[in-house]
């Protein structure tokens, strides 16, 4: 079982990477190397096998072609421009979200080997006019250009896997929360900052009210779920190879008010509250009421409680004073 | 009003720039120049104003930029690789009917003219895990690289009109019949063929069992619809520009009765059976139950009844013996 991780710098790579070795195998086979590719070469990971690190574009179908060779049985594509930067550079989220994603498709069928793919969609694919709650078959009418590429993605994904060049899979991610590390130009970042920075001793911005209302997975879960995503038995995937995976909506409030049962008061009070309409606008056109009906039933899983989250955070990244 | 129709050289085309002409206005300013665009040099029409004819490949970007220039108020974006052509050959769909799409879309972004885009997209979008009936928000499913492309192209025109690019409107258009000229390469070409050639006095091939269900709209109809959907107001398009064409759903039998009602007993008599295992894998994964709210509500209409659209294949399309 040879393993490619594309976005294998990022926090959800690392961690699945971690998880990966720990766990030993994939499919019911014995893991014998994982690649971990990324835009600037990967942090490495210590395993019982080789774990190469490698620089890649994906915009750049030689850069692909220099890491996705015919032994890679299962493929994670995981990197992304994330949404506010998406909005921002318009050419630069096409290029490396929908361009990159062919890119790597194109170069799965050109080996004529069926990898498993594991595509990353996002909760970003829904927006507009869809009433609520999201099913399996609501329509995705996303509200930024991350989300038009992710459900681009999808499409290609599903019709790649169609005609049997892969066997795909794509997970429409909840926000990750609590993400550690620092925060990025996703426009949920602050979802994260304003517990994770607390929790550290220091100070965040909430740049929205306290009961805004948002879609959450932990780290924990996310990877739980990869690993699971590509263990799915191909014939159960049905028509459509792209689902929600689960989260658990909550809002700001019962958010904070789970870091306080858990840690006590002393982090929220380093939340400063400060309204910004350029986040909001973002934010509060996606959808929170989603029902992962089909994941659900694949055996796919949510967290129990937001205090979940917030232990996790503190077992599993918190850094030591 | 400067008007670009790519694809001016097929059927829709070729009726749209005729009707065009014949109206003299669109968007309330009298029309200046129509340019026709197809793969082959399309064939020229008559009017009192400039009606260009010229070659273009819209897979490559530098073809685009020869045809699409800062005068151009409105483009009809109809050009495409067909269904069954675009099943056989996975790079042409993709390249022609995504690629091709992306490059247009890129060329007037480039012009900073913003100008209004009219494309046309397909009820091939639809198919899979999706409950009937299809409504304006279910999800796009399709199961064939045609309706994959036409659905990542209603991605893009959604994406590039909500960044201010371009003023772009799509409509998924239904099965148009009786389509006049030859049959071609679209899985759906006998849906007209059945009836035209028996009405030319030719025998013809049904290829599917006469309680097949289907959703169709005459190529008059197609034509008025597109001339509508160029003057919806952008205001009123809210944040999905892309909608069902209306049509109505008949099966075969209906389609052939019509034919008899309106042309006597002889035409039924060409059909000839014969079961196509080919074409009906794919007919049979597309979806008929279709409610076209938002496109009624914005003043798009379907035929009355099937007896209309044999009618409009004999007033406007047989030949003459």
């Amino acid at each position: 079982m040879n393993i490619l991780i594309i976005g294998g710098g990022g926090v959800v790579g690392q961690k699945l990477a971690r998880a990966l070795v720990a766990r030993g195998q994939l499919r019911g086979k014995e893991i014998s190397a994982i690649t971990l590719a990324d835009v600037v070469d990967p942090a490495p990971i210590t395993a019982p096998f080789p774990v190469h690190t490698v620089a890649c574009n994906i915009a750049d179908p030689a850069s692909v072609a220099s890491v996705l060779s015919a032994e890679v049985d299962v493929i994670y594509l995981l990197a992304a421009i994330v949404s506010a930067h998406a909005e921002e550079d318009f050419d630069a989220g096409w290029s490396i979200n929908m361009m990159g994603t062919l890119n790597v498709l194109e170069r799965a069928r050109a080996l004529q080997t069926k990898p498993v793919v594991v595509f990353t969609s996002s909760i970003a694919v829904y927006g507009g006019e869809v009433p609520d709650p999201i099913v399996d078959h609501s329509f995705l009418n996303p509200q930024t250009s991350y989300g038009a590429q992710k459900a681009v993605g999808e499409l290609l994904l599903n019709d790649y896997s169609r005609k049997g060049f892969v066997d795909g899979r794509g997970f429409r991610l909840p926000t990750i929360s609590v993400r550690p590390g620092k925060p990025n130009r996703a426009a949920s970042s602050f979802m994260s900052s304003i517990l994770r920075e607390p929790l550290n001793g220091a100070e965040a911005i909430c740049p929205v009210d306290d009961d805004f209302p948002h879609y959450y997975l932990s780290p924990r879960k996310c990877v739980e779920n990869l690993i699971k995503g590509a263990e799915i038995a191909e014939a159960d995937l049905g028509q459509n190879r792209c689902m929600m995976m689960p989260g658990r909506m909550w809002t700001i409030r019962q958010m904070i008010d789970a870091m306080t049962a858990v840690a006590g008061p002393a982090p929220a009070n380093l939340i400063r509250w400060e309204s910004q309409p350029d986040i909001q606008r973002i934010v509060k056109g996606w959808r929170f009421d989603l029902r992962p009906e089909k994941s659900l039933a694949l055996g796919l899983t949510a967290d129990d409680s937001f205090e979940d989250n917030i232990r996790y955070y503190l077992e599993d990244d918190k850094p030591s004073a």
